[in-house]
């Protein structure tokens, strides 16, 4: 098990989608649609279309400008990986999470916990990350760099390819803005070489395949496509095998290592008795938890797709293995999803099918209700808060991705100009987290549910003469009793028969050098019924896991446009739910006459619990509208002269620059029932205001 | 410097108090008022008093119960220091950030900035943490145990003034349940051996300044005194610092070494550029920001008071040095503090003067308006998340503790049962931290102000003939260029008067071996006269910092007791603002003719944001309000065969167990009423509702 199958449970893993034949790379983000359809499934304000084509690079200068996020450590230089948030992305992202506590949390009655992200190296042992959390790297022992291998193989096969086009004579692909750049830097320059045609194809199925090798089998693919140090020709060292966690001593002595916990599920499984025994020992229940975790990445690139440290919601859902039915389905049984099953892809394509997740779960292809519940409430959970629902699929894990144990598994994609991006892990992990922790501890993690009826059981029981036990064996004894008494039903039916054969049997025993006869005067191997009263079981877990960090930034570029009309400005047409600050308040200039208003609407909606932000600076009014575009504020409320005489102000709609005017407690009661994230549309939340005619911004 | 230096700026420092003469120490909670009133400040609700004595022993046990935290990793066997938030102290804690959100960042307009904890050594290191953030250790070379020292020190004088005490025959200490008892651990038991009158004395004295001594003045004390590992007798090292912060490797190649902040403050310091222009360029204005930060701690104690991993949220105001008035200070300046200053606690007492924030500022006790305002909004905010005002106080630091660059500082301390915790610390740090970043990085962190008027100022300037410069002083040029135009105004004054009288100056260059000489044709210095137009300056910084875990367990304590009355029940008396659920939904009893009913009423409270429990377990209703009691659950609706006749339910208050019965739109209205975070009194909430005998509980 490499650090592919933790897919499974991280939404974290792979920037382009893992798996083959369907692969999106940030090299085919030119395959994209490069115009932007803003659909107005969420905000439930006026559509806005845009001819305008997408393009990173003017996104990015926004949100740079507006401060959502910054390299951290800027003015040192930066370390890549690690990103600030500034005020807007702050609040965009309090209200993504404050909205994520309400849709799951709240509305399920969910147990949530806070728990620690320093973690002993025991429990990360007993989970299998500190043996197999791990990405391959290998180095240039003369200049000291490092590469994570799969990257580099990838990159050099890919430039070899364009340079192959080149050579004869085809359009080489225009590199894509911001992820091209950066690449460069490792693989300078696209030489014209042509390649034979079994070349091209055997580079073509290594990259389809790319995220599938282990690291010998990179090594070799180094050794065979003589991949050097692109900038200097350097030979590399061998793949390593490089841990992701981040490593750290506990307490003065240095002795006790510990991590960074890469995931918040480990705390989750671990306080599971006490879990159960504040939900009144309920079942089925759902813990969850909101909280930064980290990862080492090897080169992290894509801005805030793969960062070092980084926000996670997740939720553990506890499921009796007989009955993962969920009382609730048939609230969601209608919603209707976009799925890539897992045959499609084993097929080699990408064809989604359009079914209601009732017909998913009734046909087979998703494995059980609660899996399929929580694949809907997550489709719900994304589009309310403006993710674009036709950039968005489900795509189910195949074989070769999911660990052993997992039973059935979807990631919701989005799709961004750097691909399809997995953004949330929905999971049935089985018993396995349970289980292997509490093989560990000795600590019973289950359920003991009352059976309505007693159980009756028929099986092979042990009974041992322990007085004769201790006499006879010595020191042995207690060890071969163990022994004796932990083996399965049909363990204990073959020794039963050899019992009654030879009137004793022979068993080896770890520890003992040679075997042990036990004869029929100390032991007793009889079928025998019994009665059950209580059913006591470990409960499988479905694990919908999200990246707070990537849906963060994929619903930035969901929800991107460009104003063709007027000087190409930028608009983020965040639902008003969770834009960052919602509503702008600007006088008409900085006239003290237009203050005690200005003050007065600012405490009116402070007291309403409704952000505002005044601009009462110089610029013009629609200057400091765009201002406002390009922080994604859906309402403007302007204090003109005319307010001042009659207490009434306008109300300008951030998409369509629709205007009303009205009193200000219209206004505000306008402002009131379109903002919340269940509110109602502009054209229903201001159909009493008086339409206005506004000046060109 | 040493870590005590820092009690500045981190409200993480001293469980016990730091300075001298009025230590409360554990040993000392005898002292504090052994008997709970519940003071009605803020909860609006009916008070509650008791005359059970506080024991911490049954907080702690209902803490646990009820799953409000847990040691971390317990199945493991724990790791000190760690503590887990189970769902009521998950909720409780929100709500608490939740509060300060809107009280601090909403109110006063912000930028909030969510910044990473990894963080490069570079930066640690020039903002002092990586040569001095530490405590003093010692080891047992024997056990390989290892003990703060301070803490070992003060223990066995501790242990041996109480042997005195037994040997003189006086009444032995009472140990104090739960800190004692852990500390048992180390010093095992206590030798009845009389002290001479003069050591005791000593003693006392040493004990009186413990966290005033150095490393090597602690190894000093230990010689002395024959300090040894007091469970083997063993002698033990001498003292080591031991540095607090968390130590990890960013990247791959393990050669950027990180640490895990120990603050939320440099991030905010880092982003200054962006967050100024984020304002509009605007001052003054705060940075503020919640999250976790880290200490590894030699050895943890006092549970929830000295973690390795908390909670905290942090305001970095920045402030014109030459105007530290604040515009809003009108609107607390009567807000009465009891202030302990400093001048009082160097004369070794602790009496508090009550005055108004407004006398305190004018009187110069507090330095000035904008410290002020902020001590003010402290308290504004303890009280309303449920802090005993009468258990809350201001201590300024004395000269010793604050660093040289500090202006002044208080702490707002909370009375527990482990003495007065430092809960928030207020600092007006200068214009250190820009400064020092600034340095290293050269990078401008300065605000830059138009001037009304331009400044005419007048200063000596100096002139180079940079044409004869090369040819004179080749190689060595730039060097001395960079000398002669970075002298001071004072510098240049004696430089220019060493010129007109030798017509040359001779300077020492750092990097050239002989004196230089340059004559008059290479150089002029005059005193002439320019226009400055704008005003640039390194804003100072305000900095209310809060030790969210820390303030979290002083209000449990605050607002614990227990029923006199009835069977010992204990209660939390949460504002409801706070409380982790406001309202419990009792069914009269498992009937499903209550179903509907119960679920039509968690429905409208989902849809107003009011978070409700049903309990519908089979407990009598009276055990099932008690266990909401521990809970904290400010209030409880019942169903019963009338509320199914009738559509009324009846709802009780937690603290008073009074109870009223209206129809469900009157009770839901009434509890929407008080739940809020500055909702009405019971009394006024419920006036138009029905008293109602209840049945007892």
């Amino acid at each position: 098990m490499n650090v592919r199958s933790f897919v499974t449970r991280l939404a974290y893993i792979n920037t382009t989608s893992p798996g083959f034949a369907f692969r999106y790379s940030h090299s085919t983000s030119k395959r994209l649609p490069n115009s932007r359809t803003k659909i107005d499934t969420n905000s439930k304000m006026s559509s806005a279309t845009t001819s305008v084509p997408f393009d990173r690079e003017s996104l990015e200068s926004v949100l740079k400008r507006r401060f959502f996020f910054t390299p951290s450590f800027d003015i040192y230089g930066g370390v890549s990986g690690l990103y600030d948030y500034g005020p807007p992305g702050c609040a965009l992202q309090a209200n993504i999470v404050d909205t994520w506590r309400k849709h799951f949390i709240l509305e399920e009655d969910m147990q949530e916990v806070d728990c620690t992200m320093l973690t002993p190296s025991e429990v990360l042992k007993t989970s299998g990350h500190v043996d197999k959390f791990a990405d391959w790297m290998c180095r240039d022992p003369a200049t000291g760099e490092i590469f994570r291998v799969d990257h580099l193989v990838e990159e050099v096969l890919e430039s070899r390819l364009k340079g192959d086009k080149e050579a004869r004579g085809q359009a080489a692909t225009t590199p894509a803005s911001g992820e091209e750049k950066k690449r460069k830097k490792k693989v300078k320059e696209i030489k014209a070489i042509k390649l034979d045609d079994s070349v091209v194809q055997e580079y073509e199925e290594v990259l389809a395949r790319i995220d599938g090798y282990s690291g010998p089998e990179l090594g070799q693919l180094m050794e065979k496509y003589e991949i050097v140090n692109p900038a200097t020709g350097g030979k590399l060292s061998p793949p390593l095998e490089f841990n992701l966690m981040f490593e750290t001593a506990i307490g003065p002595s240095g002795q006790l290592k510990g991590y960074l916990r890469p995931e918040t599920a480990q705390g989750q499984f671990l306080n599971f008795n006490k879990l159960l025994d504040s939900n009144n020992s309920k079942m089925p229940f759902a813990s969850a938890s909101i909280g930064k975790s980290f990862r080492n990445e090897i080169s992290p690139r894509s801005g805030l797709l793969r960062v070092r440290e980084f926000l996670m919601a997740e939720i553990e859902h506890f499921v009796d293995p007989k009955d993962k039915t969920h009382p609730r389905f048939h609230e969601v049984e209608h919603v209707k999803l976009r799925l890539l099953a897992k045959d499609v892809q084993q097929d080699g394509r990408t064809d989604v099918v359009e079914l209601s997740i009732g017909e998913a779960v009734s046909s087979g292809l998703v494995d059980n209700q609660t899996l399929g519940y929580f694949i809907a409430r997550i489709y719900l959970f994304l589009t309310k808060i403006g993710v674009d629902k036709n950039r968005l699929r489900f795509r189910q894990h195949m074989a070769n991705e999911m660990a052993h144990y997992a039973a059935d598994c979807w990631d919701a994609e989005l799709q961004t100009s750097y691909g399809w991006i997995e953004c949330v892990g929905c999971a049935d992990r089985s018993a396995y987290d349970l289980t292997v922790h509490s093989k560990r501890t000795n600590e019973k993690l289950v359920v003991r549910q009352s059976l309505p009826e007693p159980l009756s059981i028929e099986e092979f029981q042990v009974e041992l003469d322990k007085k004769k036990f201790g006499p006879k064996f010595k020191k042995d004894g207690k060890r071969i009793e163990e022994y004796l008494t932990s083996r399965s039903q049909d363990e204990l039916e073959i020794l039963a028969s050899e019992l009654a054969e030879k009137l004793q049997i022979t068993v080896s025993v770890d520890g003992i050098a040679a075997p042990v006869e036990v004869g029929k005067d100390l032991i007793a191997i009889e079928k025998k019924t019994r009665l059950e009263h209580i059913r006591e079981y470990t409960p499988n877990v479905i694990e919908p896991s999200f990246g707070i960090g990537r849906i963060f930034y994929s619903m930035i570029e969901h929800n991107f446009w460009i104003r063709p009309e007027s000087d190409q400005r930028a608009v983020l047409s965040f639902p008003p739910g969770v834009a960052p600050t919602k509503v702008l308040l600007v006088p008409l200039s900085n006239n003290d006459e237009f203050k005690p208003l200005v003050s007065q609407l600012s405490s009116i909606f402070r007291r309403r619990g409704i952000t505002s932000k005044v601009d009462d600076s110089s610029a013009t009014i629609g200057r400091r509208y765009a201002r406002n575009d390009e922080l994604g504020t859906p309402f403007g409320v302007t204090v003109d002269f005319q307010s001042v005489q009659d207490n009434t102000v306008t109300l300008r709609e951030r998409d369509s620059t629709k205007q009303v005017r009205g009193s200000i407690e219209d206004v505000v009661a306008a402002i009131e029932n379109m903002v919340s994230i269940d509110g109602v549309s502009w054209e229903e939340g201001t159909k009493g205001l008086q339409p206005f005619d506004s000046v060109a911004e």
